[in-house]
């Protein structure tokens, strides 16, 4: 039964996030209908990272088995056939029978878009966290953002009722530029983020760039492992999963 | 009573167009609906370029008439706490009496957005024209393209059932380049244009990116002054007002 890695882009508005849910739409839902259509029964995707709802793709990666013989093409162009706009299968990969999108993924790469301006552009809304005003410290948030590189336990950085084995995650780069003059970015590669992990990180660099916190109260943060001591969780709304890698 | 000048942003997608209409939201309804809520009594809102339903803009520019004494920042806070996010004032300034945002508006920019690859991302939607094949030759389309710049009658490029008075037209800039490797850029300015002319235009230098029409047909096309030489009218998704400038 050949399995397929899929690549696939999503703009997150108005979906309940990856994830099926008892009510709503999901980009698993409509990705498993579409496959499904073309199977002619019942599949399963999974997906190397479980996007909350109203967080985008720019290359998410899906895996899942088609008995049916098909070739790559053939996947990308039914599944996005049946799927709207906002959902499309950029690329279909036959792997071997073991691949797993979440289990075989190294790294994963996530980015944050900050708007940093009074107004926010109309073809912005829903794709960028609107910070208005003051301007960020960019610098100050560069800075702080280092501290997160490395083997770290994240704690501190983790939605609230998680229960994961082990906060221990390797990040090996997490920066922040400036792409315009009113864009910030934020963006952050690690083996794996805990819950909110990112949206939580992301709430902390914006306190910094306000002025509100120093990189040393950060860097004391994550080390006392202690939820109290992050920022608020930054929203949904400008967090992208940018891409996966594998070995 | 003063009139203030605003510079207005939408995402079209959704929209009627700029013009109220007996049903669909409307640009210019919900901006009046905004400003005469501000007021207290209703106003009128005239914009530079009338543009269809799903066509966007970066820089339209609106004139009213407000008769409460208000300042600039206080029109673009009222209006955008009032308007949805896909439409937002980026600057209000108060004018001369006489000012108006049609009547004295000496040209405008129009730009086409073309999605030149299969897929089309899903951030694109709305925003662009998607010609997935085959891959356009800029080179003829920008050759094509130069043929409209300076005073032309284009009858032959003007909506059927068009009552103007001339429709002769002064194009002072018309080009094509490619701005990614799949996007293609097709932005024209002029002293003013006959509805669907930019997107008969577009129409017709598409079919010259296909190989399918030559520069020297276009020529000969805009020379007849006939509805019939023109190409396909392009659809409104990835057309911009771009801006709008007086003297």
């Amino acid at each position: 039964m050949p399995c397929f890695k899929l690549t696939v882009a999503y703009d997150g508005t108005g979906f309940v996030g990856w994830q099926k849910q008892a009510r709503g739409a999901s980009i698993q839902g409509l990705l498993e209908d579409a496959l499904s259509a073309l199977e002619g029964r019942r599949v399963t995707a999974s997906a190397a990272g479980r996007t909350d709802a109203g967080v985008h793709a720019l290359a998410q990666v899906v895996s899942v088995q088609l008995e049916r013989s098909v070739d790559e093409t053939t996947v990308v162009r039914a599944a996005n056939a049946r799927l709207p706009a906002a959902i499309r299968v950029l690329d279909a990969r036959e792997m071997a029978q073991d691949f797993h999108a979440r289990f075989r993924a190294t790294r994963k790469t996530y980015r944050y878009r900050i708007w940093n301006a009074e107004i926010l552009s109309p073809f912005e809304s829903g794709r960028a966290w609107h910070v208005p005003a003051p301007v960020l410290d960019v610098s100050a948030m560069a800075a702080a953002a280092h501290v997160f590189e490395g083997r770290h336990d994240f704690s501190t950085f983790q939605a609230a009722g998680s229960d994961v084995r082990t906060a221990e995650r390797d990040v090996s780069s997490s920066r922040v530029v400036r792409e315009e003059p009113v864009v910030v970015l934020f963006e952050i590669t690690g083996n794996g983020f805990l819950r909110h992990m990112v949206r939580s990180i992301a709430g902390t660099l914006v306190e910094v760039g306000r002025g509100r916190r120093s990189t040393a109260s950060v860097s004391e943060g994550l080390a006392a492992c202690d939820r109290g001591r992050a920022g608020p969780t930054a929203p949904a709304e400008g967090l992208f999963l940018v891409g996966v890698e594998y070995e």
